[in-house]
């Protein structure tokens, strides 16, 4: 079994290899053709796809599934024509591949350029949602990249129906029929030996809980896109529109608590800590947040929890939210560089100079002045779907949509020129 | 002995990091200033530089040093000013730090802007040429991060010379003192300690031989920028301007030998094989290259050796040449993205439909129609000084210069915009 498991490994993988070399050269139509016609079947299979995911569900006990996990594993015509939406958009946004990006006619007539190429093989591991098989093979074929998907064993019928019709509609389309492969068992030792091939896979980017992340990277031979924490901040600086504040982090906080774009932490400059606090403290316990503080915070908002050292380094994902009064800008800089996870942090101001030395200094993926954090996603900032959101900073930062699955090579033309 | 190298090790890393942290901030000026500083004490300094490189001289057979080699360890008046004038001209280049790259404003008011920001701490390894601790250290302050230099034992006295003149000149200019580090040991323990890092290095870099590459890319826990084999190729198609291409493929080949853009192999459309080998067959041999090749072009070249399977994979870094007729430029494509290592590869040709398929079709870092293989640096693509060239297409492709060393970051201006 072993053996079989590594010779389906080697074998998915050189397919999907065979494929990324056609993909290069498909052209922007024959993809966006593809993806359409995938949107249609979407909706005319809907029985099919919703008779399938109905398997998964009525497995769920057995994997001791939550009923919030329930809830995102299940299929509705409603989310199914959410699916094929989204399949029409990514062929509504403009083809990266072939783009020149730079180009230099030199002195001595030769004309560099550097046009954009796709990376090659993606190989994309995710938990659950099933509707993130479909968004992840649009984004790998759109950037002309081939994909190997790797769901959780939770979704396999739903990602096996939805596997079935893709490859039905690349073939009809003329596309390589392996641009997206699924990986069709649930042995945990596949995700190790895909991470071994170096040669055929170029980028390792895993979508789902810490421990999976974590995984992928010690494994990985190949380069990694990877997310790990959200420790995101509010800054509430001397100058700030105090409602304003307090509408920002109110929305930080609340709008989704389980996204890693949610704010965490808020720090509040010591000169406006009263008046901003006996606003913001009022309208948090309202939406029923709990406030983990610092002494001179809790003299204002008696209802708030101790912090200890650790809160102020943790993801909550829940309504709780750390807070202290700083006596600086430089002192809230400090603390986001040093507790954050350089993800997304917010400062609020009127003051120019406060503005310009946040967004210098915090060394995060996103800094925004006067705007709620839930701002740092593709969609919000203008690249369309995105594939993950990298805490790294290498490669790709933040949001990552079709062009952070890219790369690029020089072309350069010449009439003779030698050195 | 291990426990204090650890320390030091970690220390140095502290101290990079922390560097890295004032160098965000620091304007173009002031690090222009340190690079002009640094070339005139170069010039001032000569003397002592001169001397301590006569050091290493002296113990080079200790070393086991070829006379090459010697040759490239040696630093001399002229050396010294072609050091101290690389300073200069990457003074001259544009800073590439906070560079806006990309905006979007979007419909809520919110403005996205993409800012270049530096990757932050560069651990930069390399062999013997002292040139090279002085060109590695200017173009990662210019580009905004420290930098870990760990240079060869051979040019130990070398580079620590260089290195305390920088260390100077970066104090008098106000830049952070531990902007540049050099290891200041020799235990190759060292290495594998700061390839551990990855809290406070962003990125290796090893410049060198295979063995050197391979033992980083294989102990580094952070992204590696790595070069391996350059066997770069000439096709030369059926519509080829035949004088230019054998200019050309002699150039590619003959103009230096040890380097990773020279030709290794050579293939040659077979419709005009017979014309073209009768007159780059002598100009080759005239240079004193050896020819290994197939037995349709050994029949225009009796003097050519029989080719292997493997001569065609073979970066000689030498006099010597793989060739072949091929019988389309499809089955040039296939031996290329085969054969080569995705470098440098070359079509002469005349027709338009051949150059649009063979850059669009070979996958390899630079592409070039009708210009030689040499081509591909830095300083001839006109990014001005590289710090090497990869053979990744993850981050950086080809010739890297000041923006590989960067990353960016998300800045978003709004007047209190919520979800």
């Amino acid at each position: 079994m072993n053996d079989n498991l590594e010779e389906y490994v080697s074998q998915v993988a050189r397919q999907a290899k065979e494929a990324s070399r056609a993909l290069v050269t498909t052209t922007g139509g024959r993809k966006n053709g593809w993806l359409q016609l995938s949107a249609e079947r979407i909706r005319s299979q809907a029985s099919t796809l919703l008779a399938e995911n109905e398997r998964d569900i009525a497995k769920a006990p057995e994997f001791g599934l939550t009923n919030a996990q329930v809830d995102r594993l299940r299929l509705t015509p409603e989310r199914l024509e959410g699916i094929a939406k989204a399949l029409e958009e990514v062929a509504q946004l403009p083809d990266p591949i072939g783009e020149i990006i730079d180009s230099n006619p030199r002195p001595n007539g030769l004309l560099v350029t550097k046009v954009r190429v796709p990376l090659g093989v993606v190989f994309f591991i995710y938990e659950s949602r099933p509707n993130v098989t479909v968004d992840a093979a649009a984004l790998c074929v759109k950037s002309g990249n081939a994909v190997i998907l790797r769901g959780g064993k939770e979704a396999f019928h739903s990602n096996m129906a939805f596997y079935r019709l893709l490859s039905e509609t690349l073939v009809e389309c003329g596309l390589p029929e392996h641009a997206v492969q699924l990986v069709e068992t649930t042995d945990r030792a596949a995700v190790g030996a895909f991470l071994k091939c170096h040669n055929s896979i170029d980028v390792a980017i895993p979508r789902g809980g810490k421990s999976l992340i974590e995984r992928v990277t010690q494994e990985a031979t190949m380069p990694v896109i990877k997310h790990f924490d959200g420790v995101c901040h509010v800054y509430i600086d001397r100058s700030a529109d105090l409602q304003m504040a307090r509408d920002i982090l109110v929305n930080s906080k609340c709008h989704r608590t389980g996204v890693c774009n949610a704010a965490e932490s808020f720090l509040v400059h010591e000169e406006i800590a009263d008046e901003f606090l006996k606003l913001a403290g009022p309208a948090l316990l309202e939406q029923g947040v709990e406030i983990r503080s610092d002494d001179r915070v809790r003299s204002v908002i008696p209802e708030a929890l101790v912090a200890t050292e650790d809160d102020y380094r943790t993801e909550y994902l829940d309504l709780k939210i750390s807070a202290k009064v700083v006596d600086s800008i430089e002192d809230a800089i400090a603390h986001i560089n040093e507790y954050g996870s350089h993800h997304t942090d917010v400062i609020v101001t009127s003051n120019f100079n406060s503005a310009r030395q946040f967004t210098g200094e915090v060394d995060s993926a996103a800094v925004l002045v006067n705007a709620s954090t839930r701002f740092n996603d593709g969609g919000e900032f203008g690249l369309g779907a995105e594939i993950g959101i990298s805490t790294d900073k290498f490669h790709a930062r933040g949001p990552c949509g079709l062009k952070e699955l890219t790369s690029y090579k020089y072309v350069a033309y010449g009439d003779g020129q030698t050195r």
